[in-house]
């Protein structure tokens, strides 16, 4: 068996936890192979306390459904495992997906509790896609997500990505750095997002450069001559004080400024950045170079960020590596995948998962996410979980409640509402564009902008609110009731 | 731009910081194309306060390796970018990997400060590999070293990895996947890692199979029905102990024993796993199922394991998903890749970084690392690091010392010593043959086995000793003096 045949594959049809499988060829040995389920993926908490968090992977998503096909070998291999019938092995030669995805399109805020994905079609599909679905949104919300908290603690200075030597596996670093510009940051270190992704890539030197050349000059002025209009020097390889800047301001007086180019940078990677990047500012402008910019990197996240700048350090951009690109403070993004209904003669029936945890507790039925926004202001208000089909009528007061503590309510007025969940396939047949992935990053920051500041606190936001409509609320009352 | 090219290559090539690519076009444009480095990769810290790490990710670093070339599109990728040269474009276009590496073999224990990795080659090509040498090592290291955490708190009992759908991407579940079963796991969930890496695929049903049914029972009978050789029941779906439990016997009593099977197990997976254990082992052996195993799934590590064991939960085997695909308690190993040597003449000239901080400065020269075992009990005494040429005299006593501290000294007598760096590339082409990954796990259980409990130990572990030999130090001793 060869150990690379899956990187030759663009299906990843065979990334599944294997209970699918065994599941699925159970419910076509049940007589089950056209009962149709409804999944839902959410996700309960918000990684690192945040109050929010950010959707991204659906590209990816689609993609694979695109691909989703068994080949000879994978039959071969279910074949070998001896326990699936011959009726199931059939069964996946001639795959066709054919199941209805709806979900919330790439950059958009979501919150706990609503669907992000929904999943409608016979249930063996819908329950063999199950893994993708959650690995692919899980990683790059996670990592959108963490991208964006680093960003608004460097309230509005430049973050560049620079994670891909820590991160966990290849599509680690590649989708990662995806997920974290549309989070915010406005480049990444790696070389191949760029030319896939249209992610910009950004770089300049490693120490390796500086200690072949027989002295930091020699090796800064060399980079100089070579790459002129974008110069970035890394200071910090013997001195930062005593020899970087020295070295770097000599290099731009002798390297750039007579050729009419200005210096772009110096990077600092070590020692107290604070301190160092205040006493570099003030050499760099000493000698006229007021627009070269500091670029400060070092195992930084959001918190370390946060009090470089409250304590006055003079840092234009930061290249943020492996607490980014593995969402170090909380690497996990807890997203899940539950059954919410099933159809029985073309009826839906919601189904629900009880606990002992009320958290825990699913919403059933099939269902729509509507995010109010006021009217006047244009933030957002609310998402209500409603019935899919369900209308909100924006010119009448609508009133939302808590879906555990129903006495908490509240009357919006003046509103307009918006439905998140878009569908992606028809029958199986992909029936959305994706935007590129400049406009997912806008749209991202715009939405972002849309709520209100409270929510977006690094520490301790204020809990924005998913609430139930009232009809898909009396429908989960009722099933608690009947498993009581 | 199509977003999925990527996947179709074979090779990783792209997948480098765009540093990478400057500097490597850089050192042509100063004449240094021919230019031997050398450079190593070793890390400074064990994840989690371990007392150890476990090297994994050779195989892949090799396959990279071999298919490491620039295609068409690659070179007008670059060309696009305007500040690369024609000579630069011309050379990757005929790139050839003409490097020597050495990499220490996957499964062995390994040990800050000592490289792991060791490249001898053209500094272009030396360098253009640096961001793909640290990623794949970095990460199976990680996973490899977390899963034999997981295991030894396990302590005998058997540990499978459930993590696909919170992996950061998925090689992360894939490769993961991998370094987890040579860790110690007997098992994956995930179906692709099975067919493609022999690593035995594991699972039964989710809690959407339950659910389905009109009842537990009828879930529980279905599956009994269609695989009765390897019956394990879910039984958190509504109730443990007051219907889980109960419907799983009457299932085993009524599907599988008049058909002369036995049951597998049931599966936890929520609740209080101590407490439900105990009284569910007490169940089942009532009912004369005493060989019917408990998994237990839910959030688990080698913290919470440990703790379960000791309030005496009656678990056979443990389920381990998010917290052991992420490395959740530290999800970053920290790899570096230093410049240690340049060839000047024929000769080699050792490189030192130097750092304010002892611990990051680096250890100069063309390396080895030995282990020394003591002869009678076959444990590890300690590791040295020494020239790539010295030979340890092993019938002579051979005294060790702290490479800091270097009044702190021992001599060890009656000892075999063995070269853990071996060569896996000669002047770029492949020349190590990987071993199967069975092979690999025994490997590494063999040599966990050769360390003193002291060191295994979860908590506070012992320092395990990596000294430098004696032409070693005076090296770096002497290189210290000349930058001071």
């Amino acid at each position: 068996m060869t150990n690379i045949d899956w990187k030759d594959k663009k299906n990843l049809s065979m990334l599944a936890d294997f209970y699918e499988f065994t599941m699925a060829n159970g419910y076509l040995e049940c007589g089950m192979k056209d009962r149709i389920a409804y999944f839902d993926m959410f996700f309960r908490d918000i990684p690192d306390d945040g109050g929010f968090a950010i959707m991204a992977g659906v590209e990816q998503l689609i993609e694979y459904l695109k691909n989703l096909r068994f080949d000879e070998d994978d039959i071969e291999y279910f074949k070998s495992k001896g326990i699936f019938s011959e009726d199931f092995l059939e069964y996946l030669k001639n795959f066709k997906f054919e199941c209805d995805v709806w979900a919330i399109p790439e950059g958009t805020p979501i919150f706990p509790q609503e669907p992000i994905v929904t999943v409608r079609g016979p249930i063996i599909q819908a329950q063999i896609i199950e893994t993708m679905v959650l690995l692919t949104i899980n990683h790059q919300s996670l990592i959108a997500t963490k991208a964006n908290r680093i960003v608004r603690a460097a309230n509005g200075r430049a973050v560049m990505e620079f994670g891909s030597r820590r991160a966990q596996g290849y599509e680690g670093a590649i989708l990662g750095a995806r997920a974290a510009y549309i989070g915010g940051c406005v480049g990444t270190a790696c070389t191949i997002v760029d030319r896939d992704f249209d992610v910009p890539a950004l770089g300049t030197m490693a120490h390796s450069w500086i200690q072949v050349f027989p002295s930091e000059l020699d090796a800064f002025k060399a980079y100089a001559r070579l790459y002129p209009d974008n110069c970035v020097l890394l200071v910090d390889t013997y001195n930062v004080l005593k020899s970087g800047i020295p070295n770097a301001i000599k290099t731009f007086n002798e390297e750039l400024i007579p050729k009419g180019f200005r210096p772009k940078g110096v990077r600092i990677d070590s020692g107290d950045i604070a301190y160092l990047s205040k006493k570099a500012r003030k050499m760099l402008d000493e000698a006229g170079f007021e627009d070269c910019s500091i670029v400060a990197s070092n195992a930084l996240d959001e918190y370390v960020i946060r009090d470089l700048l409250n304590q006055g350090a003079k840092i234009d951009s930061f290249g943020v590596g492996e607490r980014l690109i593995t969402a170090k403070s909380e690497p996990v993004f807890g997203g899940v995948y539950k059954l919410a209904a099933i159809e029985e003669n073309g009826q839906i029936v919601p189904k629900i998962k009880v606990s002992e945890n009320v958290e825990k507790i699913t919403v059933p039925g099939f269902k729509q996410v509507q995010r109010l926004y006021d009217k006047k202001t244009g933030k957002a208000i609310a998402d209500v979980v409603t019935l899919h089909d369900e209308e909100i009528d924006n010119s009448k007061p609508y009133e939302i409640f808590h879906p555990l503590y129903t006495w908490k309510r509240k009357t919006v007025t003046n509103f307009y509402s918006r439905k998140l969940l878009v569908q992606i396939f028809d029958k199986g047949e992909p029936v959305y564009t994706n935007p590129n992935i400049n406009e997912v990053k806008s749209y991202c920051s715009e939405q972002i902008d849309s709520l209100w500041e409270e929510v977006t606190r690094l520490e301790s936001p204020h809990n924005y609110f998913v609430d139930l409509s009232k009809p898909l609320w009396t429908i989960k009352h009722n099933l608690l009731e009947e498993h009581k």
